[in-house]
Protein backbone atom coordinates (compact mmCIF):
# COMPACT_ATOMS: atom_id res chain seq x y z
CA UNK A 1 0.00 0.00 0.00
CA UNK A 2 2.97 2.11 1.17
CA UNK A 3 4.41 1.65 -2.59
CA UNK A 4 1.23 2.46 -3.91
CA UNK A 5 1.24 5.71 -2.61
CA UNK A 6 5.19 6.35 -2.67
CA UNK A 7 3.94 5.70 -6.74
CA UNK A 8 1.11 7.97 -7.23
CA UNK A 9 3.28 10.61 -5.54
CA UNK A 10 5.72 10.97 -7.59
CA UNK A 11 3.34 10.36 -10.75
CA UNK A 12 1.75 13.71 -9.45
CA UNK A 13 4.99 15.73 -9.10
CA UNK A 14 5.60 14.67 -13.27
CA UNK A 15 2.26 15.75 -14.19
CA UNK A 16 2.79 18.73 -11.81
CA UNK A 17 5.95 19.93 -12.97
CA UNK A 18 5.02 19.64 -16.60
CA UNK A 19 1.64 21.42 -16.41
CA UNK A 20 3.94 24.93 -14.75
CA UNK A 21 6.81 23.99 -17.80
CA UNK A 22 6.67 27.35 -19.77
CA UNK A 23 5.93 27.18 -23.88
CA UNK A 24 9.69 26.81 -25.36
CA UNK A 25 9.18 30.46 -27.30
CA UNK A 26 9.48 31.92 -23.35
CA UNK A 27 13.40 30.67 -23.81
CA UNK A 28 14.74 32.50 -26.79
CA UNK A 29 16.10 35.72 -26.85
CA UNK A 30 14.29 39.10 -26.28
CA UNK A 31 14.44 41.95 -28.20
CA UNK A 32 12.20 44.65 -27.86
CA UNK A 33 13.11 46.51 -30.80
CA UNK A 34 14.97 45.52 -33.89
CA UNK A 35 16.64 47.41 -36.60
CA UNK A 36 15.92 46.11 -40.15
CA UNK A 37 18.65 47.09 -42.64
CA UNK A 38 17.29 47.00 -46.40
CA UNK A 39 18.95 46.47 -49.32
CA UNK A 40 22.20 47.37 -48.57
CA UNK A 41 24.06 45.49 -51.11
CA UNK A 42 26.71 46.38 -53.54
CA UNK A 43 24.07 46.55 -56.90
CA UNK A 44 22.13 48.92 -55.22
CA UNK A 45 24.23 51.07 -53.31
CA UNK A 46 27.70 51.18 -55.37
CA UNK A 47 27.80 53.47 -58.01
CA UNK A 48 29.27 50.46 -60.10
CA UNK A 49 25.58 48.50 -59.07
CA UNK A 50 23.40 47.44 -61.32
CA UNK A 51 20.66 49.55 -59.56
CA UNK A 52 22.66 52.07 -57.77
CA UNK A 53 20.56 53.98 -55.80
CA UNK A 54 21.88 57.62 -55.87
CA UNK A 55 21.64 58.52 -52.02
CA UNK A 56 22.12 55.40 -50.62
CA UNK A 57 26.11 55.27 -50.25
CA UNK A 58 26.26 58.56 -48.14
CA UNK A 59 23.96 56.76 -45.67
CA UNK A 60 26.52 54.27 -44.49
CA UNK A 61 27.81 55.80 -41.50
CA UNK A 62 24.71 56.90 -40.20
CA UNK A 63 23.33 53.39 -40.71
CA UNK A 64 26.61 52.46 -38.29
CA UNK A 65 26.30 54.87 -35.75
CA UNK A 66 22.20 53.17 -35.96
CA UNK A 67 23.01 49.79 -35.17
CA UNK A 68 26.17 50.50 -33.10
CA UNK A 69 23.16 52.29 -30.66
CA UNK A 70 21.15 49.20 -31.20
CA UNK A 71 23.67 47.13 -30.32
CA UNK A 72 24.56 48.99 -27.15
CA UNK A 73 20.45 48.68 -26.18
CA UNK A 74 20.61 45.17 -26.68
CA UNK A 75 18.05 45.84 -30.10
CA UNK A 76 18.21 43.02 -32.65
CA UNK A 77 19.81 43.62 -35.91
CA UNK A 78 18.67 42.10 -38.81
CA UNK A 79 19.69 42.77 -42.35
CA UNK A 80 17.32 42.29 -45.23
CA UNK A 81 18.72 41.52 -48.67
CA UNK A 82 17.51 40.60 -52.18
CA UNK A 83 18.82 37.42 -53.12
CA UNK A 84 17.82 36.28 -56.81
CA UNK A 85 18.20 33.17 -59.05
CA UNK A 86 20.46 34.16 -61.91
CA UNK A 87 17.55 32.92 -64.23
CA UNK A 88 15.77 35.66 -63.15
CA UNK A 89 12.84 33.20 -61.90
CA UNK A 90 12.34 34.66 -58.72
CA UNK A 91 12.35 38.24 -59.57
CA UNK A 92 9.75 41.06 -59.49
CA UNK A 93 8.19 40.52 -63.03
CA UNK A 94 9.05 44.43 -64.34
CA UNK A 95 12.85 43.72 -63.31
CA UNK A 96 12.92 40.06 -65.43
CA UNK A 97 14.63 41.78 -68.81
CA UNK A 98 17.53 42.76 -66.49
CA UNK A 99 18.08 38.89 -65.96
CA UNK A 100 17.53 37.31 -69.48
CA UNK A 101 18.61 40.15 -71.52
CA UNK A 102 21.68 41.09 -68.42
CA UNK A 103 23.65 39.67 -65.93
CA UNK A 104 20.77 40.40 -63.34
CA UNK A 105 21.19 41.62 -59.59
CA UNK A 106 21.69 40.48 -56.21
CA UNK A 107 22.81 37.56 -57.66
CA UNK A 108 23.83 35.31 -54.20
CA UNK A 109 28.03 34.62 -54.76
CA UNK A 110 28.70 37.88 -57.23
CA UNK A 111 30.21 41.20 -55.34
CA UNK A 112 26.50 43.21 -56.12
CA UNK A 113 24.78 40.76 -53.96
CA UNK A 114 27.65 41.44 -51.16
CA UNK A 115 25.99 43.20 -48.32
CA UNK A 116 28.43 46.49 -48.80
CA UNK A 117 31.68 47.33 -47.05
CA UNK A 118 31.35 49.26 -43.47
CA UNK A 119 28.04 47.14 -42.74
CA UNK A 120 28.95 43.35 -42.43
CA UNK A 121 26.90 41.36 -40.25
CA UNK A 122 27.97 40.52 -36.98
CA UNK A 123 27.58 36.59 -35.66
CA UNK A 124 24.59 37.18 -33.99
CA UNK A 125 22.77 39.09 -36.25
CA UNK A 126 20.26 37.75 -38.83
CA UNK A 127 20.12 37.61 -42.89
CA UNK A 128 17.16 37.17 -44.05
CA UNK A 129 17.10 37.29 -48.01
CA UNK A 130 14.03 38.15 -49.69
CA UNK A 131 12.66 38.60 -53.60
CA UNK A 132 10.26 41.52 -53.08
CA UNK A 133 9.92 44.97 -52.44
CA UNK A 134 8.30 43.90 -48.71
CA UNK A 135 10.76 42.26 -46.25
CA UNK A 136 7.69 40.71 -44.84
CA UNK A 137 6.63 39.03 -48.35
CA UNK A 138 7.24 35.07 -48.30
CA UNK A 139 9.68 35.59 -45.91
CA UNK A 140 9.97 34.16 -42.17
CA UNK A 141 10.57 37.80 -40.90
CA UNK A 142 7.41 38.34 -39.10
CA UNK A 143 7.74 35.02 -37.39
CA UNK A 144 11.28 35.83 -36.09
CA UNK A 145 10.21 39.22 -34.81
CA UNK A 146 7.19 37.45 -33.32
CA UNK A 147 9.35 34.87 -31.43
CA UNK A 148 11.84 37.20 -30.34
CA UNK A 149 8.98 39.40 -28.94
CA UNK A 150 9.91 42.74 -30.92
CA UNK A 151 7.50 45.38 -30.59
CA UNK A 152 9.01 48.20 -32.67
CA UNK A 153 10.91 48.26 -35.59
CA UNK A 154 13.32 50.90 -36.99
CA UNK A 155 14.31 50.71 -40.60
CA UNK A 156 17.15 52.02 -42.24
CA UNK A 157 18.57 51.37 -46.29
CA UNK A 158 17.19 51.93 -49.70
CA UNK A 159 15.03 52.91 -51.36
CA UNK A 160 12.36 54.67 -49.83
CA UNK A 161 9.29 54.32 -52.46
CA UNK A 162 10.27 50.92 -52.82
CA UNK A 163 11.84 48.00 -50.35
CA UNK A 164 11.50 50.47 -47.50
CA UNK A 165 8.09 51.66 -47.87
CA UNK A 166 6.75 48.22 -48.50
CA UNK A 167 8.51 46.59 -45.84
CA UNK A 168 7.00 49.65 -43.79
CA UNK A 169 3.55 48.93 -44.79
CA UNK A 170 3.46 45.62 -43.89
CA UNK A 171 5.31 46.19 -40.42
CA UNK A 172 2.34 48.30 -39.84
CA UNK A 173 -0.04 45.99 -41.02
CA UNK A 174 1.94 43.36 -38.92
CA UNK A 175 1.51 45.78 -35.63
CA UNK A 176 4.59 46.61 -35.07
CA UNK A 177 5.36 50.10 -34.18
CA UNK A 178 6.55 51.25 -37.35
CA UNK A 179 9.51 53.51 -37.10
CA UNK A 180 11.57 55.40 -40.48
CA UNK A 181 15.38 56.87 -39.61
CA UNK A 182 15.36 59.32 -41.84
CA UNK A 183 18.26 59.96 -42.26
CA UNK A 184 19.38 56.29 -42.42
CA UNK A 185 17.47 55.66 -45.57
CA UNK A 186 18.02 56.83 -49.05
CA UNK A 187 16.24 57.10 -52.39
CA UNK A 188 17.72 58.23 -55.95
CA UNK A 189 16.76 62.11 -55.30
CA UNK A 190 15.42 63.99 -51.87
CA UNK A 191 11.83 64.62 -53.66
CA UNK A 192 11.52 61.38 -54.10
CA UNK A 193 12.34 60.42 -49.94
CA UNK A 194 10.42 63.73 -49.38
CA UNK A 195 7.14 62.44 -50.91
CA UNK A 196 7.16 59.16 -49.50
CA UNK A 197 8.61 60.45 -46.06
CA UNK A 198 4.98 62.37 -46.27
CA UNK A 199 2.82 59.63 -47.44
CA UNK A 200 4.17 57.19 -44.45
CA UNK A 201 3.84 59.99 -42.04
CA UNK A 202 0.18 60.41 -42.80
CA UNK A 203 -0.17 56.66 -42.71
CA UNK A 204 1.16 56.88 -39.05
CA UNK A 205 4.31 55.22 -39.21
CA UNK A 206 6.79 57.65 -37.45
CA UNK A 207 9.57 59.12 -39.75
CA UNK A 208 12.48 60.39 -37.46
CA UNK A 209 15.92 61.17 -37.58
CA UNK A 210 19.04 59.37 -35.37
CA UNK A 211 19.05 61.94 -33.14
CA UNK A 212 15.43 61.33 -32.30
CA UNK A 213 15.70 57.64 -32.30
CA UNK A 214 18.13 57.94 -29.55
CA UNK A 215 16.41 60.13 -27.28
CA UNK A 216 13.09 58.26 -27.99
CA UNK A 217 14.23 54.59 -27.63
CA UNK B 1 -12.92 -16.19 -70.90
CA UNK B 2 -15.38 -13.48 -73.25
CA UNK B 3 -17.07 -12.22 -69.45
CA UNK B 4 -13.85 -11.94 -67.81
CA UNK B 5 -12.61 -10.10 -71.47
CA UNK B 6 -15.36 -7.86 -71.23
CA UNK B 7 -14.51 -6.57 -67.13
CA UNK B 8 -11.79 -5.95 -68.19
CA UNK B 9 -12.79 -3.26 -70.84
CA UNK B 10 -15.38 -1.86 -68.89
CA UNK B 11 -12.54 -1.48 -66.11
CA UNK B 12 -9.84 0.42 -68.39
CA UNK B 13 -13.09 2.57 -69.88
CA UNK B 14 -13.37 3.55 -66.47
CA UNK B 15 -9.57 4.32 -65.61
CA UNK B 16 -9.47 6.06 -68.67
CA UNK B 17 -12.18 8.21 -67.76
CA UNK B 18 -10.81 9.33 -64.44
CA UNK B 19 -7.59 9.69 -65.64
CA UNK B 20 -8.79 12.16 -68.53
CA UNK B 21 -11.06 14.21 -66.05
CA UNK B 22 -10.42 18.02 -65.16
CA UNK B 23 -9.01 18.76 -61.53
CA UNK B 24 -12.03 20.65 -60.33
CA UNK B 25 -10.44 24.02 -60.61
CA UNK B 26 -11.26 24.15 -64.27
CA UNK B 27 -14.91 24.21 -64.14
CA UNK B 28 -15.08 27.81 -62.65
CA UNK B 29 -15.83 30.59 -64.59
CA UNK B 30 -12.71 32.25 -66.08
CA UNK B 31 -11.70 35.92 -66.39
CA UNK B 32 -7.95 37.56 -67.71
CA UNK B 33 -8.81 40.86 -66.30
CA UNK B 34 -9.87 41.94 -62.50
CA UNK B 35 -11.24 45.40 -61.60
CA UNK B 36 -10.40 45.97 -58.22
CA UNK B 37 -12.37 48.92 -56.81
CA UNK B 38 -10.75 50.05 -53.78
CA UNK B 39 -12.64 51.69 -50.59
CA UNK B 40 -15.56 52.82 -52.85
CA UNK B 41 -17.53 53.50 -49.35
CA UNK B 42 -19.13 56.39 -47.68
CA UNK B 43 -16.87 57.30 -44.61
CA UNK B 44 -13.91 57.57 -48.06
CA UNK B 45 -15.54 59.54 -50.28
CA UNK B 46 -18.53 61.48 -49.31
CA UNK B 47 -17.81 64.63 -47.35
CA UNK B 48 -19.74 63.76 -44.16
CA UNK B 49 -17.84 60.33 -43.99
CA UNK B 50 -15.05 60.34 -40.78
CA UNK B 51 -12.07 59.52 -43.30
CA UNK B 52 -12.98 61.61 -46.50
CA UNK B 53 -10.60 61.84 -49.10
CA UNK B 54 -10.86 65.03 -50.92
CA UNK B 55 -10.92 63.37 -54.63
CA UNK B 56 -12.70 60.47 -54.14
CA UNK B 57 -16.11 61.90 -54.94
CA UNK B 58 -14.99 62.96 -58.45
CA UNK B 59 -13.99 59.64 -59.75
CA UNK B 60 -17.42 57.71 -59.32
CA UNK B 61 -18.39 58.65 -63.16
CA UNK B 62 -15.13 57.14 -64.13
CA UNK B 63 -15.29 54.44 -62.47
CA UNK B 64 -19.00 53.53 -63.38
CA UNK B 65 -17.57 53.90 -67.30
CA UNK B 66 -14.32 51.76 -66.20
CA UNK B 67 -16.89 49.22 -64.93
CA UNK B 68 -19.38 48.98 -67.84
CA UNK B 69 -16.43 48.87 -70.00
CA UNK B 70 -15.06 45.72 -67.83
CA UNK B 71 -18.36 44.21 -67.70
CA UNK B 72 -18.80 44.48 -71.50
CA UNK B 73 -15.22 42.67 -72.04
CA UNK B 74 -16.05 39.73 -69.35
CA UNK B 75 -13.63 40.88 -66.83
CA UNK B 76 -14.50 40.27 -63.36
CA UNK B 77 -15.54 43.54 -60.77
CA UNK B 78 -13.99 42.82 -57.61
CA UNK B 79 -14.89 45.63 -54.66
CA UNK B 80 -12.46 45.80 -51.96
CA UNK B 81 -13.92 47.22 -48.88
CA UNK B 82 -12.73 48.36 -45.41
CA UNK B 83 -14.79 46.39 -42.18
CA UNK B 84 -14.05 46.99 -38.91
CA UNK B 85 -15.15 45.86 -35.74
CA UNK B 86 -16.96 48.42 -33.54
CA UNK B 87 -14.19 47.81 -30.73
CA UNK B 88 -11.07 48.97 -33.60
CA UNK B 89 -9.72 45.71 -33.12
CA UNK B 90 -8.84 44.26 -36.31
CA UNK B 91 -8.13 47.78 -37.49
CA UNK B 92 -4.01 49.35 -38.28
CA UNK B 93 -2.63 50.25 -35.06
CA UNK B 94 -2.36 53.91 -35.43
CA UNK B 95 -5.91 54.38 -36.32
CA UNK B 96 -6.88 52.65 -32.97
CA UNK B 97 -8.01 55.64 -31.24
CA UNK B 98 -10.69 56.68 -33.98
CA UNK B 99 -12.56 53.44 -32.41
CA UNK B 100 -11.61 53.90 -28.74
CA UNK B 101 -12.20 57.86 -28.80
CA UNK B 102 -14.52 58.14 -31.80
CA UNK B 103 -17.27 56.22 -33.15
CA UNK B 104 -14.92 54.27 -35.54
CA UNK B 105 -15.45 54.33 -39.53
CA UNK B 106 -16.00 51.44 -42.26
CA UNK B 107 -17.92 49.40 -39.32
CA UNK B 108 -20.54 46.82 -41.27
CA UNK B 109 -23.86 47.69 -41.31
CA UNK B 110 -23.15 51.55 -41.09
CA UNK B 111 -23.91 54.03 -43.32
CA UNK B 112 -20.34 55.29 -43.36
CA UNK B 113 -19.10 51.55 -44.58
CA UNK B 114 -21.82 51.13 -47.41
CA UNK B 115 -20.55 51.19 -50.71
CA UNK B 116 -20.96 54.62 -52.29
CA UNK B 117 -24.39 55.26 -54.61
CA UNK B 118 -24.10 54.66 -58.19
CA UNK B 119 -20.87 52.22 -57.30
CA UNK B 120 -22.98 49.62 -55.62
CA UNK B 121 -22.25 45.59 -57.28
CA UNK B 122 -23.78 43.42 -59.40
CA UNK B 123 -25.01 40.13 -58.26
CA UNK B 124 -22.07 38.28 -59.57
CA UNK B 125 -19.42 41.10 -58.44
CA UNK B 126 -17.15 39.82 -55.79
CA UNK B 127 -16.63 41.86 -52.17
CA UNK B 128 -13.90 40.96 -50.52
CA UNK B 129 -14.07 42.95 -46.99
CA UNK B 130 -10.31 44.07 -45.80
CA UNK B 131 -8.49 45.25 -42.68
CA UNK B 132 -5.37 46.79 -43.60
CA UNK B 133 -4.63 48.65 -47.14
CA UNK B 134 -3.63 46.10 -49.15
CA UNK B 135 -6.43 43.59 -50.52
CA UNK B 136 -3.69 40.96 -50.40
CA UNK B 137 -3.13 41.23 -46.46
CA UNK B 138 -4.82 38.59 -44.39
CA UNK B 139 -7.40 38.18 -47.43
CA UNK B 140 -8.55 35.31 -50.27
CA UNK B 141 -8.18 38.27 -52.84
CA UNK B 142 -5.31 36.55 -54.19
CA UNK B 143 -6.41 32.74 -54.55
CA UNK B 144 -9.97 33.15 -56.07
CA UNK B 145 -7.72 35.63 -58.57
CA UNK B 146 -5.75 32.62 -59.20
CA UNK B 147 -8.66 30.36 -59.68
CA UNK B 148 -10.15 32.58 -62.18
CA UNK B 149 -7.34 32.90 -64.30
CA UNK B 150 -6.65 36.26 -63.98
CA UNK B 151 -3.28 37.47 -65.25
CA UNK B 152 -3.88 41.29 -64.87
CA UNK B 153 -5.43 43.47 -62.21
CA UNK B 154 -6.64 47.00 -63.12
CA UNK B 155 -7.14 49.22 -60.03
CA UNK B 156 -9.57 52.06 -59.44
CA UNK B 157 -10.86 54.03 -56.37
CA UNK B 158 -9.00 55.54 -53.05
CA UNK B 159 -6.92 56.56 -52.06
CA UNK B 160 -3.44 56.46 -54.07
CA UNK B 161 -0.32 56.32 -51.17
CA UNK B 162 -2.37 54.04 -48.87
CA UNK B 163 -5.19 51.50 -50.15
CA UNK B 164 -4.22 52.06 -54.02
CA UNK B 165 -0.77 51.51 -53.57
CA UNK B 166 -0.53 48.85 -50.46
CA UNK B 167 -3.12 46.51 -53.22
CA UNK B 168 -0.46 47.46 -56.32
CA UNK B 169 2.53 46.78 -54.48
CA UNK B 170 1.26 43.10 -53.19
CA UNK B 171 -0.20 42.56 -56.93
CA UNK B 172 2.92 43.09 -58.69
CA UNK B 173 4.57 40.61 -55.70
CA UNK B 174 2.23 38.05 -56.61
CA UNK B 175 2.60 38.01 -60.22
CA UNK B 176 -0.56 39.96 -61.47
CA UNK B 177 0.23 42.77 -64.30
CA UNK B 178 -0.65 45.47 -62.62
CA UNK B 179 -2.23 48.82 -64.24
CA UNK B 180 -3.66 51.74 -62.48
CA UNK B 181 -6.08 53.31 -64.21
CA UNK B 182 -5.11 56.83 -63.11
CA UNK B 183 -7.93 58.78 -63.03
CA UNK B 184 -10.30 55.98 -61.64
CA UNK B 185 -7.64 56.56 -58.50
CA UNK B 186 -7.71 59.58 -56.09
CA UNK B 187 -5.82 60.82 -53.47
CA UNK B 188 -5.91 64.46 -50.99
CA UNK B 189 -4.11 66.53 -53.12
CA UNK B 190 -3.25 66.19 -56.86
CA UNK B 191 0.52 66.46 -55.46
CA UNK B 192 0.12 62.89 -53.31
CA UNK B 193 -1.46 61.28 -56.40
CA UNK B 194 1.33 62.43 -59.07
CA UNK B 195 4.23 61.97 -56.20
CA UNK B 196 2.68 58.08 -56.00
CA UNK B 197 2.14 57.32 -59.66
CA UNK B 198 5.68 58.41 -60.24
CA UNK B 199 7.62 56.03 -57.73
CA UNK B 200 4.72 53.52 -59.11
CA UNK B 201 5.66 53.80 -62.73
CA UNK B 202 9.11 53.43 -61.45
CA UNK B 203 8.41 50.42 -60.21
CA UNK B 204 7.02 48.42 -63.32
CA UNK B 205 3.32 49.14 -62.16
CA UNK B 206 1.64 50.81 -65.42
CA UNK B 207 -0.27 54.14 -64.71
CA UNK B 208 -2.73 54.91 -67.28
CA UNK B 209 -5.79 56.89 -67.84
CA UNK B 210 -9.13 54.90 -69.22
CA UNK B 211 -9.28 55.87 -72.38
CA UNK B 212 -5.82 54.14 -72.63
CA UNK B 213 -7.25 51.11 -70.88
CA UNK B 214 -9.88 51.04 -73.61
CA UNK B 215 -7.10 51.24 -76.45
CA UNK B 216 -4.93 48.45 -74.86
CA UNK B 217 -6.99 46.11 -72.97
Amino acid sequence: MKKVVLMMVCLMSVVFALAQSKYPTADVEKHDVAILVIDMQNDFVDPRGVLCVAGAKATIPTIQDLIKYGREKNWKIVYLIREHHRSGVDVDAPRIPLFTKGKGYCVPGTWGGDIVDGLKPEKNDLIIPKTRNSGFFGTQLDLVLRRMGVKTVILAGTQYPNCVRGTANDAMSYDYETVICTDACSAKTPEVAASNIFDMKNMGIKCISLDKVRKEY
